[in-house]
């Protein structure tokens, strides 16, 4: 019998977590709003949620103490034998999940420039698990390591040659989400796990991805989780004149500039309604409309970039939030792109079956319900 | 017997200027470096370079007069009975050339913060021919008119809505020449006209438009003229989050990064090299050679991009310095694309000829030689 494996995914207030026996998860939760008005729940693989005891959750360490405390009378006296954490960056060194030693975490902590909204947070849990889980392994897998094999056209910037050197790349992200599906199409179709493949992440964070023989040639987002498709609040392809004009023009700082384009911009900031896509298609507001337009437009402007990568498509793979859940929106997506092969069968798109394409569609098209925590899992597994 | 047309087109530095009789331009030329050490040259249809007088081509107002002094004698009496000016940024209200009535020319002053780079200096070369010129019409031309029909989901970005109503938009550029090689493909194949065509703008600026029926549906260009492909000088499409990174991280300034993208980006910023396509392509240091391959990668990327935005493509039509001219960078471009149903004909590539791609290409790849200053003479003809 082997041990047990913990996920962790912990943000600026609130840190995820799982605990999985192989592929199979036994339990999840989560602590909610760090401080002194956190909340810790528990539920087991069953959506039964047990009662709880937290008396601190006043900062990660706290909370990654109490998600302990609480979890082990659970386990029947089997052990917690490794940590895996989610990571947001592993800069321009990580391809792959990586054991945290010293040296790692002190590389960690370089890139929070990289992504200083997400990295101290991650380290923050990681810290925390340390403190906790003693001798324990921890395992960190990243975001940005499926994508680190880009060709250097689609790795760079335009910009002077030193901001490459420092790590000002297209890293992309998403990329536990990518290597799931990866490994999903594999098992399910050998052939097509060798082809041309684009994979639409599409929840509250969004970007595509062009795939070929199981690896990403392409991704929408760059540098940071800003660029590619709108999101719930974040604003997507942006033009860094708009940037410069905000500054110059309007005064804005740096600081504000940020807050508006990840927080107060995407779908939000169009429809002045709701970053949720659920929400949004049951409104009658002109401004869901619109946000949806707009959604859909720039899904279908980068399905035909991510194939012209490519060189062509074999097949489009919905996945996340809105990719597995939204008829509507799969729909609309693949509507006018009969030109590139896409074909949609529109009784087994209303049924979210697995593939949604018409019997003959040259391009195959699938929802594939993604799973990154048991991509850390397998992960942690394999490294621990 | 109609009157001439004389076009202007002020930059900071420079004028260039042409007479028109008709569409036949009878004389081109242009005032250089406008300072103490202005030079004027003036030549013929014919490149012959008249001799020239020009004591003072200290401002905008004098270079215009030096212009005037010089090539009045050189009409045979003709008079110049309008005047067109290139202006870059016709804001929200422009989608066709003006006569520039007063309150015109206090509108477009409102429109600098929109283009602080080049607005002013096309104002103060309208300011320096109302002077020079009195009662004769002036007329505006728009590199943005163009494309001011765009749907509003290629108008708008995903921030709050009251900055698109504030006017910040992808508004798009170079329109003068997708206007002419619209025309043109009008007068060569009234079909092709009809249907989805893609023009590739190539030159030390660059941009690609999607057109269908006449009407430029999308433009790779947004709200000022960074976005999109690289240029000589300039970055292209570049993820906000480095603009952020850059100010927050780095601590350099607006204008700092504003010069850097403006002029230490794109193709020189890259090779290290030149911004001079023709130099890259002679030279064979790494970095010229990585900025041709992501100078195609990314015209590869918007190529999808427009087809999918036309829901499929018709005719490739390639212009400006680089795509009249580069063989090389043609036949790259369409290296690959045969997914999309673009055949070249290597032989008709390497010769320049108007069809480039194969005799039953579904695709008909073309170039043609661009004409923006014909466009304006037409503009001011049909106006004034």
């Amino acid at each position: 019998m082997t041990g047990l494996i913990l996920t962790l995914n912990a943000g600026s207030s609130s840190i995820k977590f799982s605990v999985y026996d192989g592929d199979a998860r036994l339990f999840r939760g989560q602590v909610e709003r760090i401080g002194p008005n956190g909340r810790l729940t528990v539920k087991d693989d069953q959506d039964f949620e047990h009662p709880v005891t937290a008396p601190d959750l006043s900062d990660h360490g706290s909370a990654v103490q109490a998600i302990l405390t609480n979890i082990l009378p659970l386990l029947d006296g089997r052990k917690i034998s490794a940590v895996g954490h989610r990571v947001v960056h592993g800069g321009m060194r990580f391809d792959a999940p990586a054991v945290l030693a010293d040296e790692t975490i002190a590389y960690l902590e370089t890139l929070t420039p990289f992504a200083p909204l997400h990295q101290p947070h991650n380290l923050a849990g990681i810290y925390a698990a340390r403190a906790a889980f003693g001798d324990v392994p921890q395992i960190a897998c990243f975001d940005t390591a499926f994508h680190r094999h880009h060709p250097f056209v689609n790795d760079t910037f335009a910009i002077p040659r030193e901001y490459y050197d420092q790590g000002v790349r297209r890293y992309g992200f998403h990329g536990l989400s990518y290597d799931y599906i990866t490994s999903e199409i594999a098992k399910q179709s050998p052939t097509l796990a060798q082809g041309r493949v684009v994979i639409a992440h599409l929840g509250n964070g969004a970007s595509m991805c062009a795939v070929r023989g199981g690896r990403s040639i392409a991704s929408t987002m760059g540098f940071s989780a800003l660029d590619g498709l709108p999101m719930g609040t974040r604003c997507g392809q942006i033009d860094a004149g708009v940037v410069l004009y905000l500054m110059q023009q309007e005064n804005m700082t740096a600081d504000q500039i940020s807050d508006m384009l990840y927080k107060n911009s995407g779908l939000l900031g169009m429809s002045g309604v709701s970053n949720d896509m659920r929400t949004l298609e049951r409104s009658d507001q002109i401004g869901a409309k619109q946000a949806i337009d707009y959604f859909i437009f720039r899904i279908q402007r980068e399905l035909g970039a991510m194939a012209a990568v490519l060189n062509g498509i074999d097949a489009l793979i919905f996945c996340g939030g809105i990719g597995e859940n939204s008829t509507l929106i799969r729909e609309r997506v693949c509507s006018g792109m009969e030109w590139m092969g896409i074909e949609l069968d529109h009784t087994r798109n209303a049924e979210n079956t697995p593939r949604i394409s018409a019997e003959l569609s040259r391009v195959t098209v699938m929802t594939i319900p993604t799973n990154e925590e048991v991509v850390i899992a397998r992960a942690v597994r394999n490294l621990a």
